[in-house]
């Protein structure tokens, strides 16, 4: 195989594309973390970090991935044996169950088949029959990664309010936070796990927890061991501009540039434009003939479309095509899905031409590949596209 | 309107995108031009850049515009009031014979329509009838970057062999160096002039003359004045590694790393991507129901196509509706094609889904133009891509 | 106060002065951490790594902190309530202590006046005292970061052969991998914790964790809970070139980068390179006729060198003049040390002429805060770089 | 050889240390070049150049080396066999007589002995003994390169002004420009040549010509063949920020950054900066005994020194022991200074430290090269440095 030309196309569902814009950012000599310098750095972060989240509230940041974030949001706000209530979303929602049980917790787990989002009348059931009140926290999974199913916050936590049930709200956005609306304290959030790889633009290696005054309250009772995600040290170095251990200086570089660049296009119009090409792509994937396998249209995700295909094609074979001959990388199949289908991801630094070859990819490697395609679905999605 | 996200599509016929690598080989930091570091590089290049313009022979480098490469080839071999054939195959062939007569040159100045190459017949016809052998050379174009169209050099030497005559022949290879098959040497060229910013997939600021035995010997005959652009100090220099005057270091360190990029491609591999991706747009082209400028085949250009449009059409409205809508940067038509034609750049640094991308925003953008197009264009260029 | 000209100095001890070919290598494209270019990245890390460790075994990377591989030593190798013995070199050994107790551990925590390393007679002693065997792991800081003291871990490994105790042995490498001898393997070491931003020349944000088979052995029985730090599922995945959570995967692309350019100098030569810098550092301080925090010279650090002034003096107010005025930053007095000592980090990619600079600025700033100093200090220094 | 840790020391006079934070700038994306975005670059540019030379007036710049500004300047100005006047300061002061000599014109070159400036009443008394008139250009280099010795523009000005003379006065201001005080309109002068890599801090590529009136008057009664470096074309094209050739955009976007920065510290405060450090250099000359070439202090350079070796010394070996062993680049002696001097470069983005790594690097390559030397001279640089 020959060397090849052109820019790789990076549509997964995260990481993303970096803009060179952070990665140059990226770029600046690292600096004396204790120094003013940073400092000045830090608390900038500190506030700029929060309309993201919809907070106003603190903003933790981990030099981690954002399964640290998960974990940090767990063993912050939990004590060994505690019951939290999760939901098979699909394949990242049942990691993190699997996490919460390795930590020591008790989950109770309600089943899903991978193509909807959670339910808020289950919600309301569950924690209604949960009398006692035993259930200590309710984990949920915001825009499902393997899926492209995106759950409906305000409804569930409608669902816990009108339950009455004091539980707290623990909301994985790794791949909504900065493409899909989201409102921490407007929505009653109690902690926001985040991460750097996928919205925001940057590499991998940052996670992050936003915090409602709820969760902090309820964190010194939480007795699962922990050091390093421990929220009190940070945030009481934080007020100063510090961290307590020495914090990612050049991702944090990034990070600045990135909440930049979201500031400038402004977040209202960040979300349409994921909303516009999630729309562009449901298009192309329905106009060819193929499912989307989100089966709720109140629940498409606006940053990922998982495409299902019939069970006589080979998901991977498909990206294997698409990868050899048009050096694009698509999302696989997670879990019960491998094979089965295959993810675009439209999220992050993305504008409509790059979609454009995005999808003319996926066509042809479609095409490529045996799968029967009606090439009408391009048009269509450049319908979309070219509308106002 | 809003900031823009996602990389913006530049597909102008040159400056074409600089790959990311070549960026950062660039930014590496500036050493000393006379020390040992430096002449390595240069030693390395000397030799490296050779196989690009299909030449054994000595290759100049000089810190410039394509324009200085134009003009050193001038006045390394020519005199003042010497005579010049040359001919009217675009806006740059016209400018290149301005400058000859600005130097103080005689320009017998074939007139053309710009839809064509240079007629090998009519180099024949001149050169015959040129019996006292008063041509000192022949000024040729091989790629009119203002048309699209690609002159048969072969051809042209095979004329001025069979006449006999004893001009030496110059070639601009502006926008076909590194992107169109191109041999200084097999096809007996004297100066072959080149520039940076197209194949060779490098920012705008180096200009280069390939120069053969016959032009090498005419030099010192020579009396244009010259300095700047004078061969012989630079060629002794060149020896030992270094120049006679500071060299474009960082320019010269992204050198290196594009041509390492040619070479991992393969030169071939990279002739025939860009001759593919030209039939591709072609294809759309033709298939939009649109004409190509160039009216003939044998001559289309690889690296770039020009696109004209009927009368009732403004071809800069439609540039600006895709620059604005879509982010995408084309050719603009230069003098006698303003406002007629726009051109798509397909040269340098390029992919399948890329061009792909381009091509969407520009059945777009002429729809959004008012300009009626059949939409089967695109898949008749997806066609060519999909093809093994 | 105007902007400043040139580089900043930053000679704290970490994080260093990170090249700007790591830079580079760090700014290239975010690629899919499922594909076969990061697997290919990821295997060769894998094995690259080792040799700065010193071991043939593996090395487990996280997106972390330091502080996060410390984490990550206690729980994969211990249970709660598990008895530790620990040593007081100095704040760094306090931070490790007061982590290992919120982990739930119980810690034998052996006083010390911040300017020696560990005793390995002490350790024999509480070792030999410990017939029961209920230390489960000793824990040493090879370099002590606030007091730039180097524990001798063959002679402690020597004392714990000697007692015949079955304890672990930890190590904290944070300051001193890739910059002072270190044998993860021929020390006997079962646990290595480093980090990226110190010898390693990267930005923070990775963490390390070298295994002996011991440890590896001694995992499975370890209770302290644990998701993220866990061994197992990482070095699962690291067999085919993955990881069970998103890499950082540009900080990877530096490490590579880093590993290449400890290769091209050599191990050995980095070390004693280190080892020279030291020298001409301590000869400045005493040259100046101020006094070496470290007492003992068979612990004199390779890496960092803490300056002890007289009570009179504000060690703060000197580093502080010292930022304002010669734009270089120093390492604060941490602990018990603080307004008495700074630190001069001399570890990283650093040359000759920058330590000079760096002496010559910390002469300078000792002056201007009114330190008398005799500057044949700074000479004495010369006189270490100039010998061959 | 091992490989080298640490940043090389580039410390001859030009190319200088390109900061990072211009690198970076340069490693934007090249975009259309007759595009709205270039536009507004150049546009800004043509503006902000200007107080870099001192003038309210027009300022070209080419894609060239200072070279090619050299031959600009003369190209535009004068006609074939036309006088010029011309003063041995050195070796580019000579180079730049032979280039004006090839490019036909006739030069009265003042002979002199390399350690002065331009006497002003040497200039006089030429000028008043041309009563004719025949002299058409004064060429003056303000800041020699090979020597570190400034010429006076102001008293050079007077004594033009003084004889009546109507002679056009072209200074180069290769090394000094951005680095010592100029002011091309208040001095009168009618073209200043300038180029990137000196105080400007940019890599190699670019060369300026500030432009008076009289200069521009002049320009259309100039018959020296030209087309490259004709600055009518430019000037009109400039208007609308664009160029009638591709312009060097990445090296441009480096210009904005370097001249923020400039801006940013202010020119006043990085003349003094300059003065400041040309003042600690030739303080540690002397004080190790040793002699600055310039003999006139009037006349002293603040942005390179030359230092002159007894004969039983050769300078060029001081330098290659200096590159061996400490990694830094000084200045050869050049043209009848081989040998016997090596230069100091302090200009570009420099700060004490650096030079005083710089110092020391030097000091100790001259012991090691058997050059007696006292130590005394670094800390007479030193308390320079020192001192508010």
């Amino acid at each position: 195989m020959t060397a090849q030309s052109g820019r790789h196309f990076l549509q997964i569902p995260g990481p993303t594309n970096v803009p060179d814009r952070v990665l140059r950012a990226m770029a600046q000599p690292t600096i004396d973390h204790r120094g003013p310098d940073f400092a000045e750095l830090a608390l900038d972060l500190r506030q700029r970090v929060k309309p993201v989240f919809g907070t106003g509230g603190p903003v933790v940041i981990y030099p981690s991935s954002g399964t640290g974030a998960w974990e940090a949001a767990l063993v912050n706000t939990l004590s060994p044996g505690d019951r939290v209530l999760a939901f098979e979303t699909g394949h990242f929602a049942s990691l993190w169950r699997d996490m919460a049980q390795r930590l020591g917790l008790t989950v109770d787990f309600v089943p899903g088949d991978w193509r909807r989002g959670v339910d808020p009348a289950a919600v309301a059931e569950r924690l209604a029959a949960d009398t006692a009140h035993g259930i200590a926290a309710v984990m949920v999974v915001h825009n499902e990664t393997s899926t492209g199913v995106t759950s409906r916050i305000p409804e569930i936590r409608a669902a816990i309010d009108d339950a009455e049930h004091p539980a707290l709200l623990l909301v994985d956005t790794i791949s909504s936070l900065g493409s899909i609306d989201y409102r921490h304290d407007d929505w009653g959030v109690d902690v926001t796990v985040g991460c750097s790889q996928k919205g925001l633009m940057l590499p991998p290696g940052l996670g992050f927890n936003a915090i409602s005054d709820k969760a902090l309250a309820a964190a010194p009772q939480a007795r699962l061991p922990k050091s390093y995600w421990d929220w009190a040290p940070i945030l009481d170095a934080n007020e100063h501009g510090f961290y307590p251990y020495t914090p990612a200086t050049n991702l944090l570089y990034g990070l600045r540039e990135a909440l930049l660049m979201l500031e400038e296009e402004g977040l209202r119009n960040v979300f349409a434009r994921h909303s516009r090409h999630a729309a562009a792509t449901r298009a192309a994937v329905q106009g060819w003939g193929l499912e989307v396998l989100c089966v709720n249209e109140r629940e498409y995700s606006g940053s990922l479309t998982a495409v299902l295909l019939g069970a006589e094609h080979d998901a991977d074979k498909v990206r294997r095509i698409i990868l050899d001959r048009f050096d694009m990388s698509l999302g696989t199949g997670l879990g019960k899905l491998a094979g089965r289908v295959f993810r675009i991801g439209h999220l992050g630094d993305l504008n409509d031409l790059t979609l454009a070859g995005t999808l003319t990819g996926v066509q042809m490697g479609l095409e490529l590949a045996g799968v029967a395609v009606d090439p009408a679905g391009l048009q269509a999605a450049l319908s979309v596209l070219k509308a106002e």
